[in-house]
């Protein structure tokens, strides 16, 4: 496997698999990791559709828990997706984990993604609004983070149109942006059916969110227990050890 | 004070505050108190507006702690309006605190409270939408606790016209409900910008939240941190014990 200079290869701990990541680009974080855990319910027949793949770390660990039958990521960013494709043939997954370098806004209209097709999504979508935020960082970490290709508007509305009636939308986002994912979802018909909200130390204000919606699902929506990283400085919950698979 | 046969006379521990209460009726609960306390930012200046007033506990709650200049409440049930306007005569707050018996659809319309001129929006509305949960309940009890009379699309939609430009609104209501607030919210212009959950015990799921939202305000929620009621089976925990002045 050919590597750019910046380039390096990671173990992800899970079925053997590996994945590329640029040294100064956007490294893969716990977020992915907690919503790729968080994602339960994708069944072994499923189709997933990663909105805004990145390096497909994802992908390829919903394919390590899970072995769903498809998983398409999209992503923009050129040399990204160059990178995620090349992460795909490191781990022989090209018959089940496609990339596509494409907008997610174009999907639909270009026949990449059928619409209701899909029975899962997965997404951890540009956490800051275009207008928010400090913007001096590398091109491709700012396109990561803030909302300059695609709003989560964007994000929501093609889950929508993608997802088939009753299928699940799995989501990772910022608590300070709860108002916006939860009028969101409800105006496209995804309706918020449990959060999750993580924490970094017991004690500390929750600085993520998973959230769980369903297509056109019922109306109640169901609040699970706080998830802490840190029991203490230095050392993981239990709930986390579980999930790295730290004994 | 006369009082009917089947009321009592309940001292609120707070300023010397008393209420007339149904025993057969709905009796104010552990919202309504956690709902006063919540409500930090009434300044003695404000004209306060308790939506769905019942027996005007929210009212004399934040009168013996905040005494704002003017409280008005709006209460659509004739018999339990009459009681809260004798709790009011009980307390000597008749020039303070006014008791309206009316729909609190209809108050705009017919200039009982005119647009833009309420600083603050108190509200323990129906939790629970008509068409769901056991109805087998007393009159009384049915109104206070469904959706029959008003949506919570009108509580909203109410509070948003009777709110100044940053005023705010103080609610309390269900978890489950919280999709449907932020949506509603939202679309009427009140940004929720503080949501705090509250859990009967230390371990159990949520089954309150409290929410403060600014008419106008700018978009960012906070979530503070958990309020546990008890902290062990018949221990309250601090917080509380400080809330009912327990010692």
């Amino acid at each position: 496997m050919k590597l750019d200079e910046d380039e390096r290869i990671d173990d992800l701990q899970c079925d053997n698999l590996k994945i590329i990541q640029n040294k100064n680009g956007f490294c893969y974080g716990i977020d992915s990791v907690l919503l790729s855990n968080y994602a339960g319910e994708i069944r072994p027949s499923d189709t997933v559709l990663d909105l805004g793949t990145g390096t497909g770390i994802l992908g390829l660990l919903i394919y390590g828990k899970k072995k769903p039958l498809n998983i398409i990521g999209i992503e923009l960013q050129k040399d990204v997706a160059e990178m995620a494709k090349r992460s795909v043939e490191l781990n022989n997954l090209k018959d089940v984990f496609k990339i596509y370098n494409e907008d997610i806004k174009t999907i639909i209209e270009k026949g990449i993604i059928k619409k209701n097709s899909i029975d899962v999504v997965v997404t951890n979508p540009p956490y800051k609004e275009n207008s928010t935020g400090i913007k001096n960082e590398n091109k491709n970490k700012l396109i990561s983070r803030h909302e300059i290709t695609a709003s989560l508007e964007d994000f929501i509305n093609i889950s929508a149109q993608a997802l088939k009636d009753k299928g699940i939308l799995y989501m990772v986002h910022r608590p300070e942006r709860l108002v916006d994912l939860f009028y969101l979802l409800r105006k496209y018909k995804i309706e918020p059916k449990e959060i999750k909200l993580v924490s970094p130390m017991r004690g500390k204000k929750p600085n993520l969110i998973l959230i769980k919606a369903i297509k056109n699902g019922r109306k109640f929506l169901k609040i699970e227990d706080l998830l802490y990283v840190y029991e203490n400085i230095g050392e993981y919950s239990e709930e986390i050890k579980k999930i790295y698979n730290i004994k």
